[in-house]
């Protein structure tokens, strides 16, 4: 059985030597917030974690979720689980206290969502769906909305969905067909299918609260023809209550990869008579409502690719220490040592450690500047911080996800044989990180907002001052003289960011002219900057724990995180100059060939 | 449902102008073999992978093994194609004529293995083990051996296992606790467990022979005390028929991530008074044998990797040309196009190909240089290509496995949502890829060969002599001008050379006194030789296509070749620099925790 313990010092460290937490501790509304008070919650966030959630995963995976004539069951456990992390307040946690939410900053909350995804992913995409649906309805929901919805939401007496995705509409949501009919009352019956939907039935809660993407009659064709509605599994009574049975059905859930869990459902509505919903906001605003969710769903994934690679290290960690096999390098009829003895064991093991560190840091110093640009009193400054965040949320989804397939992956390698044997749990990691790099936008999808929205339409002004700002780390590196580690460090992460600054000038001077040159290096671009801005941050981590240690510490964390931000600067950072040359240079060969050439 | 056709294009291509089939042809005992005569056969293996056993692939994958009190189950048309298998010749293929194979060359039967292993990589594991067990008899088995078993499994009607793994005893076998207590009759009694047997029992054969490593009473101590032995599930009579039921069981199937229709079995000896067996060759040279047998087991291996590669790239593909998707980039208000179209699809699709294109042709190549070292006539010639196939076998192996996990993974990629429901059949081959770099030596025990057998102890000669040759198609590609392509090429190729050449510096300086130091590095030196390697051999295959267009050829396979080819200088070859850096600067910090530091 995987074991999970949250790896709260690393979060501390992050929270408060990397991202802030006492600049934010001083926003509006964060006043209550102090590092005793964070300490308490992150140690009852791992309790429950550990103790309840991550004994959970690995059933969830053998049962999974199953469907029964339009019903879903979860696995054995998973509803009484569900009913003690609501009521321990844990769906409140960043919600608003006007809701009944507790108002914590992203920050705090954030380092909350990794035990969850860490500890039992599927388990924990069912309040991450619900937040995005409280999101939704308190951004743009009308008054009569939010007070219908809201509390049993927050409180998580009520799920919420995201009802987007339908057979002919995945990436390209300017396709959904889905119909929303006004009738008399001010209501709409909604007529389609929509795929992919995420607890879109089970059986945990007494109602399901579905946001869906439809469009009304005449509506304009493509992106700007959608508008959003609200549409309960059981309407509410006029007390408020779960009444009448609305006619949106799961009619079957998909066999996946991983995540059994979570049941991906087909949801039909109207197939007797139409769903009746409300309308969310303004008619045709649909989807731009739904990009605003999509920044914190993005954000989100991106946390489960951190979280998963976590999992994957304390599970390989743990058999490398306790398995025994061969003998210590180099040293002949000796006795039999465990396999973290072996130099490729330790590699893969510190290449796992230090780019999931890389990625915390990443996370949440982004989730710290999220609640500068919500909270700060000063707007330049809430601006300043909205288009940082609004530059990392891609790289955070698409590069700590794509990272956490690997990790996996090198979670099973370090277990060996064992590690193809479903019974060890390793390979479970693998197939539920496998979803990540797609769902809520493709790697491609982040890229592109990445290359275009993000670098290209602002002239690069934002990812310019990162660069700058990253830079700023170089002679700080080089005051600590001859010191090997910081040599390293100063190295790599100089190089890394020459790559960085080449590969920006290209997309800005390619964008505009031939969109699908650039949009070839999109990826690796947005490696690139995800290997970089990890160096930076790993960097930064080196210095303040070498600062730590010259002020007398002697906690053994600081001297590991040096060895670990040395050892990304010389195993990860490398890996700029190749996806620079590729942004650069990979264009044509990549767009030369005939379709039917291939 | 995936479909696959063998790419016999590219194989014929990879056979005759790069690995030399010509050449291959005038050796000893491979005076049939002609263009014409490999054309047909590859024909005839092609309807038999595409026509039977790909449609099979799926449902080996949905039903898998069962098994059920000790017997076990395969899976609905496995018998029945195996049957068919036989009866066509395929197991006699690569076997020597003496006992009723047709002897035909290692390059040959190469690309014929690549097609059971993309259209079946379950069922192709039967034979495979098969071969290994023909092999050790064949090497190393007595007169009586010989007779009795090589003839039934060459045929096909019995099959054959390698029985090494035990539980404590895994990559590393100086552990075997297997016993084998001498008899009067000069028979053996084997006691012990063996795990992770593929095909160690099933119900497609009347007779499986076991090869087994055990100790005799007093053996040696570690890996110079184990002997190998036959042990036939059923004992032969006198007239060589299956008799009396041997004492090994079938005790327990395991559950594993992939290739489910292939049984890997807990196999228990001698549990009801010990499974008879006799020696094959020498006592305590069991390790010995078995390590001849490898390289082939490894090499298959690799072609795994290599055939898993092109299965995915085949479905992906064929998705990418089907699924619409989006309109044209930079054309707002276009048709709706296919995902083909879109240019990190694109990206995804060449990335596929040209690395599976690469593996193929380094695989092609070994296979060749194979033929030689086996039936040169000259010992020098024979002694030269056998150096070569030492040094490159851990790279086939270790180095196409671990990009077939990557490029299956990108196949998911490239069906985006679909590609995470098994349904789709995409998620397959990731599953199954992912047992390649692990078993018949994980990577690492590729990479720890390639360091330390292959490359230091012989102070870098073949290796250095492989460099040299791969610098003399630089001047070739410099003489085509200016040619874009080429001037891309050679600019990648020359950097991964000398990347490679600096890597090749620094384990030849370091294995020898400080071990530990280079073996951090010897995955990654592992995946450097494979990039390069691959970055020659697309060179070379792009200076031939340039040649035959030049020669007038309107074949455009040509164009096509040319065009990946640059493709592969600028996005896979520019990672040498980064392996390279790894390799070289990497120890330190891999090296410098504490195991409680971690």
């Amino acid at each position: 059985m995987s074991q999970y313990t949250a790896p709260i010092r690393d979060m501390q460290f992050v929270m408060r030597e990397l991202a802030g937490l006492d600049e934010v501790a001083k926003l509006p509304g964060c006043e209550e917030v102090s590092a005793d008070l964070v300490d308490a919650i992150l140690d009852e966030a791992n309790k429950f974690a550990s103790g309840v959630l991550a004994p959970l995963n690995r059933t969830g995976d053998q049962e999974g979720a199953r469907w029964d004539k339009g019903e879903v069951r979860t696995a054995p456990g998973w509803k009484e689980a569900y009913k003690q992390f609501a009521e321990a307040g844990w769906t409140a946690l960043a919600c608003e206290p006007e809701f009944g939410g507790q108002g914590l900053p992203k920050l705090v909350a954030t380092a909350v969502m990794e035990m969850w995804k860490a500890s039992n992913m599927a388990f924990s995409l069912c309040p991450m769906l619900t937040s995005g649906a409280i999101e939704a309805v308190t951004l743009s929901g009308t008054d009569e909305q939010k007070a219908a919805y809201l509390p049993k939401m927050v409180s998580g007496e009520w799920t919420g969905t995201m009802n987007l995705t339908e057979p002919q509409a995945g990436s390209d949501l300017a396709a959904v067909r889905t119909r929303a009919e006004p009738q008399p009352d001010g209501t709409y019956r909604i007529f389609g299918q929509k795929i992919f939907i995420t607890y879109g039935e089970h059986d945990m809660t007494d109602n399901i609260v579905h946001l869906v993407l439809a469009r009304l009659p005449d509506a304009p064709e493509g992106v700007k023809g959608i508008s959003l509605f609200v549409v309960p599994k059981f309407l509410l009574n006029a007390d408020g209550t779960p009444g009448a049975r609305n006619d949106v059905h799961c009619v079957s859930i998909e066999h996946k990869l991983g995540i059994h869990a979570s049941p991906t459902c087909v949801l039909a509505f109207g197939d007797h008579g139409g769903a009746i919903g409300t309308l969310v906001g303004e008619e045709n605003r649909g989807l731009e409502y739904m990009f605003i969710m999509m920044n914190e769903a993005r954000f989100a994934v991106g946390m489960e690719g951190v979280a998963l690679s976590e999992r994957a290290y304390q599970h390989a960690l743990a058999y490398a220490k306790d398995r025994v096999q061969g003998t210590e390098m180099g040293v002949r009829g000796g006795p039999k040592v465990s396999i973290i003895h072996h130099p490729d064991v330790r590699r893969m093991l510190m290449s796992m450690k230090s780019q999931t560190e890389a990625m915390r840091a990443l996370a949440y110093v982004v989730a710290a500047a999220n609640d500068a640009a919500h909270r700060d009193p000063d707007a330049a400054v809430r601006a300043e911080n909205q288009a940082f965040v609004d530059l990392m949320i891609p790289v955070v989804k698409g590069w700590s996800t794509e990272n956490s397939i690997d990790i996996a992956s090198t979670g099973v390698q370090v277990h060996g044989g064992m590690g193809f044997i479903e019974e060890t749990g390793a390979a479970q990691h693998l197939r539920d990180s496998r979803i990540t790099t797609i769902y809520e936008g493709t790697t491609a999808i982040q890229a592109n907002d990445l290359i275009g929205r993000k670098t290209a339409r602002e002239g690069g002004v934002t990812i310019k001052a990162l660069i700058a700002e990253m830079r700023g780390v170089l002679p700080l590196l080089a005051e600590r003289g001859s010191d090997e580690s910081f040599v390293a460090i100063g190295k790599s992460l100089e190089s890394g960011i020459a790559a960085l600054e080449a590969a920006v000038e290209y997309v800005l001077a390619t964008y505009g002219k031939d969109i699908k040159a650039a949009s070839v290096g999109s990826v690796p671009f947005l490696k690139l900057l995800g290997i970089v801005a990890g160096g930076w941050l790993m960097a930064r981590a080196a210095l303040v724990s070498s600062q730590r240690i010259a002020e007398g510490s002697s906690d053994e964390f600081y001297k590991t995180k040096i060895v670990t931000s040395r050892f990304y600067a010389d195993h990860v950072l490398p890996q700029a100059q190749a996806l620079s040359y590729t942004v650069v240079n990979g264009a044509a060969g990549a767009l030369a060939l005939d379709e039917a050439q291939f």
